[in-house]
C-alpha cells in the first residue's frame, strides 16, 4: 500500500503537530499506511506537550515529490502548505478554517467543521468509527484544543471543544487546567527570540480595502516583561513596514492568564486601529481588555473600520 | 432562527434534488431552520422518483440575496451554483466531487467523500448523529444513489454506495433492482427534446492541453432509437463547434441496461478520441463496450491522449 504523509501548516503550532500525529494514528487503525511529518521547527509550547506525553516529534519535510499522496490537517490554503503542494495528490483534509486558495483534480475526503480546533473534529472521527482513544493520543488532542482555545478562554471556542476537553482529560488522566496552564506558559518563553523573530513568529498579512496590513501575535504570561523590549520591537516593525510598504502593523501581546492584550501599533494608518477600538494610542500602544483572538476580535474590527 | 436554504447544482439531476430534500430533513431534525430549493427544472428521472415517493418538488430559486445563508449539496464549484453564490454565506457543503473554484470568508462545515453519490455521505451522517431514517427519506437517498451509479454498474460506485443501497432499499421497502430500472428508464424518455437540447442536457466543457473540447452524455435504454436522430444531433454539434471554436465534441449515448456507450465524435481533432480508444470512427461514430462513466472512462482517456 502506497505511503501517505500527513502534515499541518508551515510555522507549526501545537494543533498542527498534534493533529498530524493523531490523524496518522487514526488512519493506521483504519488500515491505511500513513506517516506524520512536519514543515518546520516546533515552538516551545509544542515541545513541552510532546516531552510531557513522551511522543517523538515528526520528521521534517522540506518539499514534496510529484504525485506524493498527502493528508492535510489544520490548514488548506496552498500558501500555508508544503512546497510543491500543487504537484501532490491530496487524498484527505481535516480542518477548522475557511476554504481558500485550495483545489484538487480528484474527489477527496474533506472534513471541516467551524469549531475551535482540528483535534475536536478528529475526536469525533474516532467516535464515528467506533474506535477507542488511547491515553497518549487523548493527551495530544487535549494539548491541541487547549492551545487553540487558550484553555477554553478564546471566543473561537465552541461547546464541542469544551466537551471534548473534558472527555479527553478523563482518558488522558490529566487535570486539564493545571496541565494546560503549564503548557501555555512553556510557550510564552520568548527570551531566545530577536525582535525580528518575535514579530514573525505568528504573523498574518491582510488587505484592508486598499491598505496593506500585518497583524502579529505572541502569547505571554507577563505583558510588562514583554514591554521592556518595546523599543527593539518597534524598530523591527518599522523596518518591516518600510521594506514591505505596509500601511499598518499591529503587534498583539496577549496575556493568556488574564485574557487581555497589549497592542503596539505602527504605520501611517494607525487611525484604523484607533477608530476600530475607540482608543487613542499613547506612545504607539494601547491596552485591549478581553481581547485574545486575532481571528474573531482583531481582524474583523480592522476590516470594518478600514 | 435565520432560515438557510439548501440546493444542488444547476441543471439538477436526481442526486442534486433528492440530496437537497434529504439534507433539509437531516438539519431540521438537528434543530436547524432549513428549506430545500432547486436551481432549475426537474428531469424525467427525478420527476418519476418524486412522484413514486409522493414528495413535492422543491421551490425554484433564480438567484440569491446578499448574505443569504446557504447549504450546498452535490457540488461546490461556483460556476455550477446559484447566481450570486459569491455574495451568500455558505454554512455547509456535503459533496462527492473534487474541490475547485470554491472559497469562503468564514470557517464552515464541509463534508466530502470520494464515493459515488452525495446521498451515500448523507446516510452516514444520519447514522453518526444516531438518527433513524424514515421510509420516504430512505427512498430519496436510494433514488439518488441508483441514479449516480447507474444501478451500481458505474465504475464510480464504491463498496459504501452498494452497502447503502441495500440498507436503504430495506428501509424503503423497495426492490431496488426493479424500482431502479423503472426510474432510470423514465429518465431515458428524451423524445421531447430538440437535438440542441439533447447535446446540452448534461454537457461538460474541458481543456485538453491547448485544445477546447466538450463531452456530452445522455442515458438511454435503446441506443438504436437514439441513433435514428444522428443527422440532427450532428448538425447541432457542428453548430456548437463553430460557435464556440471547439476542437473536439464527443456525444456519448449510454445504454444503461447493458452498460455500453455509442459515441458520436466531431471536430478537427477527432484523432484524440481515435488514439485514446484505439478505434477508427466510421461515419463519425464508434461503439464503446463497457463504457458508462464520463468522469472515469472518457475524460481521462481524452486527457491522456491530447
Amino acid at each position: 500500500m502506497e505511503e501517505m504523509i500527513v502534515f499541518g501548516h508551515k510555522s507549526p503550532d501545537t494543533d498542527t503537530i498534534c493533529s498530524a500525529i493523531v490523524m496518522s494514528d487514526l488512519q493506521k487503525r483504519l488500515g491505511k499506511n500513513v506517516k506524520a511529518v512536519r514543515l518546520g521547527e516546533l515552538n516551545k509550547e509544542t515541545e513541552f506537550a510532546l516531552n510531557y506525553l513522551n511522543v517523538e516529534k515528526p520528521e521534517l519535510v522540506e518539499e514534496l515529490a510529484e504525485g506524493q499522496q498527502v493528508i492535510l490537517v489544520d490548514h488548506n490554503e496552498f500558501a500555508q502548505s508544503a512546497k510543491n503542494i500543487e504537484k501532490a495528490k491530496i487524498k484527505m483534509v481535516v480542518d477548522h478554517h475557511r476554504i481558500c486558495d485550495f483545489q484538487t483534480a480528484e474527489p477527496l475526503y474533506y472534513r471541516a467543521e467551524p469549531v475551535g480546533c482540528t483535534s475536536t473534529v478528529l475526536f469525533k472521527m474516532y467516535k464515528e468509527n467506533g474506535l477507542e482513544v488511547d491515553k497518549t493520543i487523548a493527551g495530544l488532542m487535549l494539548s491541541a484544543i487547549i492551545s487553540d482555545t487558550l484553555l477554553l478562554k478564546s471566543p473561537t471556542k465552541t461547546e464541542e471543544d469544551e466537551k471534548a476537553v473534558k472527555e479527553l482529560a478523563e482518558i488522558a488522566g490529566l487535570d486539564y487546567e493545571t496541565y494546560g496552564l503549564e503548557m501555555l506558559k512553556a510557550g510564552t518563553d520568548l527570551s531566545d527570540f530577536s525582535a525580528e523573530e518575535l514579530i514573525g513568529l505568528d504573523c498574518k498579512e491582510c488587505a484592508l480595502n486598499d491598505k496593506k496590513a500585518k497583524v502579529a501575535q505572541v502569547n505571554t504570561a507577563d505583558i510588562a516583561e514583554m514591554m521592556t523590549r518595546k523599543a527593539e520591537i518597534e524598530a523591527a516593525m518599522n523596518k518591516d513596514i518600510e521594506e514591505n510598504n505596509l500601511d499598518l502593523f499591529v503587534f498583539a501581546i496577549t496575556d493568556i492568564i488574564n485574557s487581555n492584550s497589549q497592542a503596539i501599533v505602527l504605520g501611517k494608518n494607525t487611525e484604523i486601529f484607533e477608530k476600530g477600538f475607540g482608543k487613542k494610542l499613547e506612545e504607539n500602544t494601547a491596552f485591549l481588555p478581553g481581547v485574545v483572538s486575532r481571528k474573531k476580535q482583531i481582524l474583523p474590527v480592522l476590516q470594518e473600520n478600514a
